[in-house]
């Protein structure tokens, strides 16, 4: 199988999951690409430290020259954040005609324009999706997409930290300071929050957004940008009684004047779909002239969601790079598609909701309830409004989860009994998928 | 300015979206591109029928010929729809080494493989995002976004009739046949609505998910499915008191025994997240290892939408041809970058929630709605306990839409009361941008 090599810059987080991703997908990365991807080195700031158990040892260097200067490694990786050493490794691999893929948010926001002019005139790329929220494919969806579209608006909410804080002050009514202590010690939040909290990271993901969305480039800097330390419970709780959920939200919008952007805490409807993401979750709602309103929800950081767009942002270079050599289109989405059959569904266990339709005798629950206790169904529900004795009425069970098969004998045999007037009405139950 | 040549096979709902999309767009498809796109020919059945204004009749034809046979022709975009003839028109067109851009969820769902492999023998490529989920951009992402990521398990709101229909029935407590009129008449159902509620459309659509998702080719007709045709009144009531909303979804899941698909109605829960898709809107989730679950929200049907899709693709491909042209990677979202500075937010108008922290003395209200209104500031809501006469209280005011700078003047002027014991405490209010 084909091979493509790779070097990484940081072992870090991020480092972690990109490492642990291409071990752990591996099998899936190769029927997707076709090829296997590895990695020749890592480089880190000190052998010593302790990493996840999945960063092998012997790919360790402490010398950027083993990763840039190595003629086998195509792609680099840069994983280290800030702006340098990364931005001084990151031009010397482009100088090399190395493409790069990068999670740097800070770097594309401020030093983006001089790093796309050097990797056009090497000829190569540098793809940085997961510098902003994470896994969700946005940039992705803003590059292409919504290519053919005029996007007129984008709102984010990209800072997890943020929406943590926020999340937990409006479910608990705990104050500010309380809300970024329990977020700490749940990991959503750094031992200095200042960069999250006063909205400067969400200012660096919207400048981006408005670069990939109405191609300018805007410094993060000129943004308008308030944090959410001065939300008090007061606002939340009045907020509330107001129909509304208070967020921090990352905007950026054309007007025949310019572009507006800001990074605020701002009052949502609470009917508004951005007043439903959760916890530590990002999304990004896109409002363009075609499409009208598209939403993208997900895990905006993490070793693992932000591992997960790094390493798909190389197998976008590598489906490049062998369509180059082939001369022709990248391929599929996958190199080789098997043929399938769907399982029958009978094998297949779910939550029930049935409705069965029945003369209101007297036992005739009993009845119901015992068949579908000796056909193996256990019953979490039953309701039967029991006035109007001899009348029709429709008893609803609600089952625990169970293989269909079971069901569906149950169903038979009630559907047989005498004081049964209708097939028995079945629905699936979706379990909850509870958003943290 | 460069130019890609393309042609149409059929100028329907999504033909006009896409000429439209092409019109209205150009100076924003330029600028992405750096190219112009240029329609040569128009497909159509009649060149009698009315049309939307925008297609211009003198690129009507009623020979294919015009557009397979024309070398200038590099791209055919097919929306005929159906199997056949667009089947042998897009055979001949990749046949002829063309790219071909196409929304035709039948075709590619029960011809997929052989259209592939016609395009790899050509060194060329064929791209259908728009058969799935109109306007979102989920082909897209499980193809790229999520590359690196194992999928298992996709569950998509595909079928906008449908979800209109159910959603319907659950705001207004209507019968089936009335919703199903209603949606007739709101055109968001066909006249011949069977392949929309009884699933067929769904499991289309399911097929490709599970091409792009799982690399796997599974036959539509294979999938079991249920329409919505017997969802009963009776049935969304007791879901809606049991804490559910019913939901057509279409699932499709990976187990360790081979896949399971299914498109059903189903029983969801009110705080899970598909359970908020509205009216005609499309959402798919979709489930993977390193991800977690992310959502991608929009509008699935309509030429605009729809069209939009089509252009993109269109889009992508012309950006592949430039950089095979120029032995390069494809280029950047845009192929100019200008340089842009943000409007002040001081000149932006919003509605505003502001909690006047004052003493509770006679006359305050008074006072600070009277400042208020000399500043121009509207005030849509103000809410004071009179309780406790000289104690301290938040006053909570709603303004209507005004201007930063209004508003900026008016809290200067109130923060300055004697009574007032602290700033003013302000932030912005979302519209509501209710999904229809």
């Amino acid at each position: 199988m084909r091979e493509v090599v790779i070097g990484l810059l940081g072992a870090g987080n991020v480092g972690g999951g990109v490492v642990r991703i291409l071990q752990e997908n591996q099998a899936d990365i190769e029927r997707r690409l076709g090829a296997s991807v590895r990695v020749k080195k890592i480089l880190v700031r000190s052998l010593e430290r302790q990493r996840d158990g999945m960063v092998p040892a012997e790919l360790l260097t402490t010398d950027p020259r083993d990763v840039l200067e190595d003629p086998e490694i195509r792609i680099v990786v840069e994983l280290i954040g800030g702006i340098e050493p990364a931005l001084t490794m990151v031009l010397d691999a482009l100088g090399r005609s190395k493409h790069v893929v990068t999670a740097n948010k800070a770097l594309m926001a401020t030093h983006g324009e001089v790093l796309f002019a050097e990797a056009q005139r090497r000829g190569v790329a540098i793809n940085f999706e997961a510098a902003v929220a994470g896994g969700i494919p946005i940039l992705r969806a803003l590059r292409e997409g919504l290519a053919s579209d005029r996007i007129e608006r984008i709102t984010g909410i990209v800072n997890g930290t943020c929406n943590y804080i926020l999340d937990a002050m409006s479910r608990t009514g705990a104050a500010y300071d309380d809300a970024l202590k329990d977020a700490q010690s749940a990991g959503f939040a750094e031992a200095d929050p200042t960069l999250d909290v006063e909205g400067g990271d969400a200012a660096q993901k919207l400048s981006l957004l408005a670069l990939l969305g109405f191609g300018q480039r805007i410094d993060p800097a000129a943004i308008p940008t308030e944090g959410i330390t001065r939300v008090r419970p007061f606002d939340i709780a009045a907020a509330d009684g107001l129909g509304y959920v208070i967020k921090s939200l990352a905007e950026a919008r054309q007007t025949p004047q310019g572009p507006v952007l800001s990074v605020h805490p701002v009052l949502v409807p609470k009917e508004h779909i951005l007043a439903t993401v959760r916890g530590s979750y990002n999304a990004v709602l896109v409002e363009s002239r075609a499409m009208g309103r598209s939403l993208y929800h997900g895990r905006g950081a993490g070793p693992m969601p932000t591992g997960m767009a790094v390493v798909s942002d190389i197998i976008e270079l590598c489906r490049h790079m062998f369509a180059f050599d082939a001369g022709r289109p990248p391929p599929e989405a996958f190199s080789t598609i098997e043929h399938a059959t769907p399982l029958p569904m009978t094998e297949q266990a779910h939550e029930n909701y049935l409705c069965v339709h029945v003369t209101n005798v007297p036992g005739i629950l009993g009845r119901v309830a015992s068949c579908l206790g000796r056909h193996g169904v256990s019953v979490k529900r039953l309701e039967q409004d029991l006035r109007g004795e001899g009348e029709p009425v429709d008893m609803v069970v609600v089952t625990e989860r169970v293989p269909e098969s079971k069901v569906h004998g149950a169903v038979t045999e009630i559907d047989g009994f005498d004081d049964v007037l209708a097939p028995t009405h079945r629905f699936r139950i979706r379990e909850p998928d509870a958003i943290d």
